[in-house]
């Protein structure tokens, strides 16, 4: 049984619709599971020190030089020019990132942590299936309204995020009051996907299933879609990420 | 099979996000469910000559003097003050609407046509559950790009207008190409809602059930769900809707 007066869960689908949403004393979370959230906890589980998300190829060198630390991003499927890695979370085993700080490139995800900083968010976290339940676990606990942020793709609502959405949804709502029929939709669609998430990427003809399996990343949505194995919460603090 | 060419179908969940679409040399579907474009189908069905959407009550009053023509709109599930009738396809059998202009006041449905309209669209037509066959023949027979636009609810995301951008997507398919996660989400609801719409709002906790049921409107969302019982075309020209 809900309790009375119970928190707000709110999902914004797109960077474009953050703006409908009140987001003061909100916690909310960047999802931008293909794959920047994805590998941030791949990382930070891995034991990274800290992960410094930026919205360019620019400065993502320029800051990776002035720390000397490890400088990450792809463009099209590819290692972007002047960065050492890419958004693989298999390139982040705990051998290589241990102690370690990575400069990361992610368009849509940065800019979404900047806008809900800016904005007066309570708290910043970043989720992804790899730490679902770290997520879901601390959002139950701390009581206070959430805004499940997507970062879709250039601005428009993809599916895998919406999944993800919808999978907290599904976990946490019986501690909220929702009324949003993003997070129905989203809950909805995860509940019938949640079988076999990449079969339903497949089959629904999903934007990023097409474009990662054209650059013969299979297996790494399938890693994507992997609930809890990188289970960590990864909080957004003096514009890094950090455990 | 498809052919190689095609043209492209876009789905547009908010009025907001509307800008990240080419409109020109596209036709543009506004879709306001509940029920802008289900009351504008009935009163055309029935002959109304023309209806002119106007985005706020003020305007509706003034033209409506004007033109001495038939004012209507709601605020809050109620006539709005100073308008003569409401929002509900109840209100306008052929006895009383034939041969009549209306002037309805719908403010996301508006503000969509008049976005569409100075963005290049090459057609602006109105979809509804009542008029779903009208517009599917007529998007297939014209071998054009179209954006199914979704006015929503205050620019967020709802559920009904998303479920008949799913009706559309699944019906036209086959003669486009669909590269759109917004797309394929709305389909895959819709497939799984078509068996009776009204219970997937129901179930599923849709924020426009919850409103129109406490104004004691259950009969009207079932007329707005019930397909091609008002099964014209509506075309948005010199701003105003004619079939």
């Amino acid at each position: 049984m809900k309790e009375l007066q119970q928190p707000s869960l709110f999902t914004c689908l797109s960077p474009r619709l953050l703006k409908l949403y009140d987001v003061r004393s909100c916690i909310v979370v960047v999802i931008d599971v293909l794959r920047a959230t994805s590998t941030i906890a791949t990382a930070l589980h891995n034991g990274a020190k800290a992960i410094i998300p930026v919205d360019s190829v620019e400065k993502c060198i320029q800051l990776g030089k002035k720390l000397e630390c490890i400088t990450a991003g792809e463009r099209d499927g590819k290692i972007a020019e002047g960065l050492k890695y890419g958004n693989s979370t298999f390139e982040y085993p705990r051998e290589f990132i241990q102690g370690k700080t990575l400069v990361l490139t992610t368009t849509n995800g940065t800019k979404l942590m900047h806008m809900a900083l800016t904005k007066g968010a309570t708290e910043i976290i970043t989720g992804s299936f790899l730490n679902v339940s770290a997520v879901c676990d601390h959002l139950i606990e701390m009581k206070q309204n959430v805004l499940l942020a997507c970062a879709g793709w250039k601005d428009k609502v993809n599916m895998e995020d919406t999944l993800f959405a919808g999978a907290v949804v599904s976990r946490i709502k019986e501690h909220f009051t929702v009324n949003c029929d993003s997070s129905h939709i989203a809950e909805f669609l995860y509940n019938n996907a949640k079988g076999d998430l990449y079969e339903f990427m497949k089959q629904n003809d999903a934007s990023h299933y097409h474009r990662l399996t054209g650059f013969g990343l299979e297996d790494e949505i399938r890693q994507c879609f992997t609930e809890d194995i990188a289970n960590v919460l990864p909080y957004y603090v003096d514009e890094r990420l950090v455990v």
